[in-house]
C-alpha cells in the first residue's frame, strides 16, 4: 500500500497474529522488491508458523530465486494476461508470455516451491487466452491457480460467470482476488466464491495498492453469515488484528467501515436503540461478540429516551420520567450545535437535571505552558481539589508531555492516580481540526478511560486526564459515602 | 451517523455542495428528530435548491405535520415491514401496520406532499407481505416506493432478484436503500438499479448508521463505468464534495477507500509506477481527473526506478544510471526500516548521492510558543532565508496551530507557498511517544509531501512544513537555473 512500511520486527507481529487468526497462507512479501522484505520473510520461515508462507514473485527466474533464499515454502507467480498489460507494460506477445510463466513454473517446482498462478488484470484478458494460459501452466506443475481482479472492473454477476467458468475447465485449487476501485472488491469476492472458488486473496482492513485489497474481516463475516460458507479463521479474533495492523501500518479505519470500524456496532438513533434494547438482530445482522466487539450505545442529537436511560443507568443514575425527558431534551440541545455528545457531557447534563452536586473534585485553575527550539519544554498547573488550591511544573520533551508530567505529580499525591495509557487519534484536516485524546487512568486496582476533544492538543490531553481523575474521585468518594 | 452532530449552518452548506453536484433529491434531515433537524429543513426550503427536499418521517401524522413545518417538498416515510421489526420494535399486528401506512400516505397526500414509501427492513420481509404493503401504499397515494436492505443483509444476486420482482410489479419510480455491513452496500445497489430501480439512496463517504450506506461517489461511478447508467452527478465535483463532509462532519475518509480515498489513484509499487507511466489504464480503471483529483506517485521500499527517474525529474534531478541505481537503494532501506519516504526525503537523498550541496534554503534559527487555558497561543518564529533572517508572530488554536500560523505567514511572503494539507499519524504509547508528521505544501500547480518525526509534536509540525518548504525552494531553484 503506498505510504505503508513496515520493519520486518512488525512483519513478524502481523504473520504471528494472523497465523492465530486461522488465515491459510500468508504472503508475507515480496522476496526481491527490497532486502526488508527478504528479511522478514526468513524471520517468518523460521518461525514455524501453522499457515502455508508464501511470496510474491514476478514471471522471472530471479524472483523465484529469492523467494527460495527467503526460504517460503510457495510463490505467488502473477503474470499479466491481458492485451493492455503485455502490450504497455511487459511489450511482449501473448505467445512469449505463455511459454516463460510455463518456463517459470517449470524452474520453481523444479526446486521444490509450491505455485499459485495468476492472471494479472484476468478479469481484462481475453477469456480463451485466459484458459490457455491456466491450462500450460497446470501442465508445467502449477499447484493453484488464480484470478486477479487487478483494477477493480468486476461486478458481481461477472465474477460469478467468471469463476463458475474457470470452476468447470481445472480442477486445481481454484482463487480469486479482488481489488476495490469501484468498491466491489468484498462483493466480487464472495460472488467468485459462491461460484466455486476455493481461496479468496484478502487484506486485513482492505488495505492493498490504490483502493486496496477485498477486506480479510468483511470477506470471511459475509462468506459464514451469508452463503454459509465455513472458513478456518477464529472470528473473535478479528477486531484485535484489525487493531493491530492499523496501529502497525499508521492506516487508520474509517468508523463506518464494516465489521471492523468503530461504528459497525455503535447505535445512536432513538428509533435504532429503543429497537436494539428490546431485540438486538432488529438492528444487527451480526452480534458484535462474534467478531470481538462490544456494542455502543452513543449519546447525540438523534438519542431516544430509551438510550438515555440505559446509558444513566449504567451511570447509577435513575432519573423520573419527567427528568428524563428534560435531560432528553437538553442532550439534543447540544447536538443540534454541532457537539461529539459524550458519556461525560450525559453526566454533567443529568446532574444538573436530577439536582445532584456536580461530582467535579478536580478543577483546573490556570495553565500555563512553553516551548520552542531553545526552551526545554516547561508548563506549571494550578488545580483546586475539593476547594483547596494545588500547583506543580513539570518539564517534558514537549508541551504536552511537560503539562502532564504536571498533573501526575499532582495525580500521584492527591490520590494515587497514575497513567496509564495515551492515545491520539490521527489527525487529519489543518493545524486547527479537533484532536481526540483518549487515556487509561489507574487507581489501585481500578482503571478507567477518559477522553479529551479540543483543538488544541494540549488542552485536549489535560481535558482527558483531568476528566478521568473526577472520575475516579467520584467512585472513591461515593464508596467512601457508602462504607461509613 | 453516530457521533455526528452538524449544526443548521452546516447542513445548509453541504446541501448547497450536494445540489451543484447535481444530486436529485436531497434528505436533509428528520423534521421531528429535533429542532435543529426543523431549522435546517427550513433554511434549504428557502434556498430554492433544484433538487427535491425531503424529510424522514415515520408512520404516524406528527411527523408528517413536522415535514410540513419544515417546508419540504417531500418525504421518505420508513415503515418497518419485517416480523422481527413489527414484534419486537413496533410491537404491532402486520394487518395493524398496513392500514397506519395507508392512512399516514393519504393524509401527506391531502397535505400536498410528494410521498416516498419505504419498507424498512424490507429485505427480510416476506416477499408477499412486501408487496401487499406497496400495493396498498401506492392504492393510497405513494409517488414512488423503497426497499430498504435495512442491516445490510442482501447479497448482489439477492438485490438483483428481489428489485427485479418489485419492478415488474409496479409501475412507480422503484428505489433501493442499501447498508454496509458486510461491505457489500454499493455492489447491491449497482444491481438493484440493473435490475430496474430508479433511484438509489446514497451518502456522501458512505456515512450513516453502523457500517453506513452505500457511498454516492462509488454508486455513481460503478453506475457509469460498468453498468453503463448515466445520472445527472458532475463527477468531477465528488472529490471536493467528500473533502467538505469530511471536514465538516470529522469523519475521516480511509485512504484506502474506493474512487475519494488519498489513495485510490496514489502507486508506489515499482512495477505499477513503471506501466502506469506507460499507459495509465493498465492500473487505473478511470482517469483520476473524472472525479477531480490528481495522479500521486508515492515515493517508498516498494518504488521501482522508473517511478523515482520521474519524481526526480519533477525536482529538477537528473541523475546518472549509476547515481538512480544508488538512490533506488538508499530508498529502499529508508522504508525497509519503517519510514514513510516522502519527497524531501527523496529529495536528500538525491542530493547526497549527486554530491549537491543541500538547498536548505530555509532554516530554523528561533521559535518560542506560549500556550495555556488563560492564554491565547502565541508562538514567535525567526527564520533564515538565504543568509537573510525574517521573524514573524502567530496566534493559533493551539501551540502547533499558533506556530505554523506564523511560519505559513513567511511561507506566503518568501514564496506563495500554502499548507494544503497536515496530518498527523495516530500517537500510542505516552505523552513522550514520537510524533509523525506529514504536510502536502503547495507552490503553484505543484504540490510536495514532507515529514517530521519528533517527541514533540509542535516542533515535529515545523520540522515537516520547513522540510516541504525547502524542497519547493530547491526545486524552484533548480528550473530558474535551467532557464537562465
Amino acid at each position: 500500500m503506498p505510504g505503508v512500511s513496515l520493519t520486518p520486527e512488525k512483519k513478524l507481529r502481523i504473520a504471528h497474529m494472523l497465523d492465530e487468526l486461522g488465515v491459510n497462507v500468508i504472503e508475507g512479501g515480496f522476496a526481491r522488491v527490497s532486502e526488508g522484505d527478504l528479511q522478514a520473510l526468513r524471520l517468518m520461515a523460521k518461525e514455524g508458523l501453522k499457515a502455508e508462507l508464501c511470496s510474491m514473485v514476478r514471471a522471472n527466474k530471479g524472483d523465484v530465486d529469492a523467494a527460495l533464499k527467503a526460504e517460503v515454502q510457495s510463490i505467488h507467480l502473477v503474470v499479466p494476461t491481458s492485451q493492455l498489460h503485455l502490450k504497455y507494460k511487459l511489450k511482449k506477445e501473448p505467445e512469449e508470455i505463455l511459454s516463460l510463466s510455463q518456463e517459470v513454473v517449470e524452474y520453481a517446482k523444479d526446486h521444490g516451491l509450491v505455485v499459485e498462478l495468476s492472471a494479472e488484470d484476468g478479469s481484462r484478458t481475453d477469456v480463451d487466452f485466459l484458459k490457455r494460459f491456466f491450462s500450460q501452466g497446470i501442465s508445467a506443475g502449477a499447484d493453484r491457480i488464480c484470478l486477479c481482479d487487478t483494477v477493480g472492473v468486476l461486478t458481481p454477476p461477472k465474477a460469478f460467470d467468471l469463476l463458475s467458468q474457470l470452476r468447470e475447465k481445472f480442477q486445481v485449487p481454484l482463487s480469486i482476488h479482488c481489488h476495490d476501485d469501484f468498491g466491489m472488491a468484498v462483493a466480487n469476492t464472495l460472488e467468485g466464491l459462491r461460484a466455486g472458488a476455493d481461496q479468496a486473496h484478502v487484506t486485513v482492513n482492505g488495505l492493498g495498492e490504490r483502493a486496496g485489497n477485498a477486506a480479510l474481516e468483511e470477506v470471511v463475516v459475509g462468506a459464514r453469515y451469508l452463503l454459509n460458507l465455513d472458513s478456518s479463521i477464529t472470528f473473535n479474533k478479528l477486531y484485535e488484528v484489525s487493531r493491530l495492523v492499523s496501529r502497525l501500518t499508521g492506516v487508520n479505519v474509517q468508523p463506518n467501515k464494516a465489521v471492523v470500524g468503530d461504528n459497525a456496532f455503535a447505535h445512536e438513533s432513538g428509533i435504532h436503540v429503543h429497537a436494539i434494547l428490546s431485540h438486538p438482530l432488529t438492528y444487527e445482522p451480526l452480534s458484535p461478540d462474534v467478531v470481538g466487539v462490544k456494542r455502543r450505545l452513543v449519546v447525540g442529537k438523534h438519542v431516544g429516551s430509551a438510550g438515555i436511560e440505559a446509558l444513566l443507568r449504567e451511570l447509577g443514575l435513575k432519573p423520573t420520567p419527567e427528568q428524563l425527558n428534560e435531560i432528553f431534551l437538553r442532550v439534543k440541545k447540544l447536538g443540534d450545535r454541532g457537539k461529539t455528545v459524550t458519556d461525560s457531557d450525559l453526566q454533567a447534563i443529568a446532574e444538573a437535571v436530577l439536582g445532584l452536586p456536580s461530582k467535579r473534585t478536580i478543577v483546573l485553575k490556570e495553565l500555563t505552558v512553553v516551548t520552542g527550539d531553545k526552551v526545554t519544554p516547561t508548563a506549571s498547573v494550578k488545580l483546586e481539589v475539593d476547594g483547596r488550591e494545588v500547583v506543580e511544573a513539570g518539564i517534558g520533551i514537549g508541551p504536552v508531555d511537560a503539562a502532564i508530567n504536571a498533573i501526575k505529580k499532582l495525580g500521584a499525591s492527591i490520590a494515587d492516580i497514575t497513567l496509564e495509557e495515551y492515545h491520539v487519534k490521527s489527525i487529519t484536516g489543518g493545524t486547527d481540526a479537533v484532536v481526540e485524546v483518549i487515556v487509561k487512568l489507574r487507581r489501585g486496582d481500578r482503571t478507567v478511560t477518559a477522553s479529551g476533544a479540543r483543538g488544541d492538543i494540549v488542552m485536549a490531553s489535560v481535558e482527558a486526564v483531568l476528566s478521568g481523575m473526577n472520575t475516579l474521585m467520584a467512585e472513591w468518594l461515593n464508596k467512601e459515602k457508602e462504607n461509613s
